[in-house]
């Protein structure tokens, strides 16, 4: 998952964000899924401008897709969106609760 | 989403949100999903402690929800979890990507 505050140019940040950073995100081997926010809006503290979730089997299908040529430009491609400050990116396994029960 | 900054006690937190605040969020009317994140581990920035996602229909079964007695008192008992600046929670819609596109 990845996080970004608000840029100084959103627009910039979602055109580039469009044209040049989902076509990479999309040539990542083992992708199974990528989500997309829209029109985030604060609760609690400050919103982000944007958050991308991308979904793997399990951690060995993400480490292997970071680590190949595709993963390589996806990852150093998120430099051109934001500055570090600007950036907080996470990996994590997901639970999911059973609410039936 | 609701983003949580390592607590004070990590151990007592993870306790609360299990025995409490799980049985508050599974209460809530028009909750289609919960998902809770295991060992969350920084990519860029800071990591986060915890994340939960709950997803709803569409914004007015989020707003209902939360509108409800039980999601006042989900809500509230957010509180109980962790201060004002360790929390961050935004609403959002899902834009679930084509990949094969």
């Amino acid at each position: 998952m990845v996080l970004f505050e608000t840029p100084d140019d959103p627009e910039a940040f979602d055109r580039y964000y469009r044209e040049h950073h989902i076509p990479l995100i999309k040539a990542l081997p083992h992708l199974r899924s990528l989500k997309l926010s829209r029109e985030v809006s604060p609760v609690r503290g400050e919103p982000y401008h944007f958050i991308s979730t991308l979904e793997f089997d399990d951690m060995a299908a993400l480490k292997d897709s970071f680590a190949s040529p595709e993963g390589g430009a996806a990852a150093r491609d998120v430099a051109n969106l934001a500055g570090p400050d600007k950036i907080r990116s996470v990996i994590f396994e997901t639970e999911d609760v059973d609410l039936t029960a």
